[in-house]
């Protein structure tokens, strides 16, 4: 496959990035995907401190390969996260959630290499001009937080290709080589991919929230509160609940309500395997996963799988 | 560029499909992709009886090459234009916006062949098992009508493309060279566009229509009436005013009391060009529309950047 200006910047073989993800991407994870070739990255958003210290610690203790730390800037502490991992040694940063154009230059002051999550062109242009290595662009049908411009993978590649420079990654609805092909023929250097890898023998989510993605039909997610902060995820018993008071045009009191605050969703969802109460984050593509798998497999069959798309693409051509 | 199931299914020499789109798809654009060697499609959807007379005569009279005639499900009398249709010879038709069953059996009786537009693995399933020659899967950023379902095109197609046997047509988000080689490697067997081909000089539509496209960002385009009768248009004053109060929670009553009955709002838009107080429907493949050209010119144009996407794909690998 591929080895391009994505993989020669982050020093990886294959352009794959796995994305970070609270819950459910520590160093389990990023180290079985590192090892793999791929750029494996360990979710912050979801960590304390002693968290975030211990796992990079592990992933340095673990080996040489690149890996990056994923910064959600939504959260109040994230230039002291950034900090902790520059006294560690971290060489590339993920950031997201978030307007990036403070911390990029303290991260790069130190010789890192910095890539921007963004759901928009305008997005794209102000990371690239706040000194960003790389673009992860998106799309409406992604995991998670996401945002209300809902502009869709294959309509937000090719037009943020067109208006940067750096790599541009495409994330969103990928979750096989047909869809690292398509990203490719849209013009990115390289995937994030999410959803798929927390269905791996290797992720530390909980197995339910496992079974939940595997077991999603391709109608199975949907978007949490549209007009608090949007979230993709399974639909669940507590996701109906959420979309009736939403239809019934519920004010926002109401909804936080709903929410309730005796315990965070994300993590009943991913670490406690709460079916009915939990938030388990995934996105569309989650129809498209049929297995559970390790890592280097998973890895060995994307590319089997894209080149074999790619082949077949120039064969009827 | 390919020539494959699709192209011998409906006698064409390029595997690309003009969307049947009410208002700005009579017997000029159709007639002028049919001769461009793509599938041309009348969109009766806003058309009175003796409307689809003239343009299906008009098609007859322009010669023979192969054209579609669309009929939304929507419609009442849906049979009656699918018998007005046959009675002229029509051979090919693209029904959409509603269950097929009843009326595939009666248009295939004569001979015909039939394709079916679904947002859902399950509606695809059902749309081959009722007899439909091809299946055209429409993802979540396609203009005008919309599913609920709100599955994306990067994530759907290849969901669809594994559940049935008969050709995939990938819709939604498609507008340059790059998309087809993207929805190809999704596994479809060609693409249906739309919002691309209202941004040609054949197009029926009023120029503001046109122009409304061609200065759509990517961010440019909204959902209006997510609880009524989901429509993807170009954001424009009465777009922001009806986004405002569904975000408010007004209910069903009031949203309609907003919409209002004194002019037909699609009508409006294409017909009129009113820049206010028109719906403008278009998909978010807007923002890669950048200029208004004849049929002919921008299916030589897709065909140029298809085979060079796919061999810089394979130079790439």
């Amino acid at each position: 496959m591929i080895n391009n200006r994505l993989c020669s910047l982050l020093g990886i073989n294959y352009p794959i990035i796995q994305g970070g993800m609270v819950w459910v991407s520590d160093w389990h994870l990023a180290s079985a995907c590192s090892k793999a070739g791929i750029l494996g990255t360990l979710g912050t958003g979801s960590m304390t401190h002693d968290q975030v210290k211990s796992n990079i610690d592990k992933m340095n203790e673990l080996g040489a390969q690149p890996f990056a730390v994923n910064i959600a800037m939504l959260r109040d502490d994230a230039d002291e996260i950034g900090k902790i991992a520059l006294e560690r040694g971290v060489k590339i940063f993920i950031t997201s959630a978030g307007n990036p154009a403070n911390i990029i230059p303290l991260l790069k002051k130190e010789g890192t290499i910095c890539i921007h999550v963004v759901p928009s062109i305008r997005g794209a242009v102000k990371a690239e001009q706040a000194g960003a290595d790389a673009i992860v662009c998106e799309g409406y049908e992604a995991g998670g937080h996401n945002s209300p411009y809902e502009t869709t993978t294959m309509a937000l590649v090719p037009q943020v290709v067109d208006a940067v420079r750096v790599p541009v990654v495409a994330a969103g609805g990928i979750a096989d080589g047909r869809g690292i092909a398509a990203a490719m023929a849209l013009g990115a250097d390289g995937v994030q991919m999410g959803t798929r890898f927390i269905a791996t023998k290797e992720c530390n989510s909980n197995d339910n929230h496992k079974k939940i993605i595997v077991d999603a039909p391709d109608t199975g997610t949907c978007i949490l509160g549209r007009n608090l902060n949007m979230l993709r995820v399974v639909r669940n018993k507590f996701a109906d609940e959420m979309l009736a008071a939403e239809k019934e045009g519920a004010d926002k009191e109401a909804l936080l309500k709903i929410i309730g605050d005796e315990f965070n969703r994300n993590r009943a969802a991913s670490v406690e395997g709460d079916m009915d109460k939990g938030t388990f984050q995934a996105g569309q593509s989650s129809g498209l996963v049929k297995d559970i798998v390790p890592v280097e497999q998973l890895i060995q069959r994307l590319l089997a799988e894209y080149k074999e798309t790619v082949e077949e693409l120039r064969a009827r051509s």
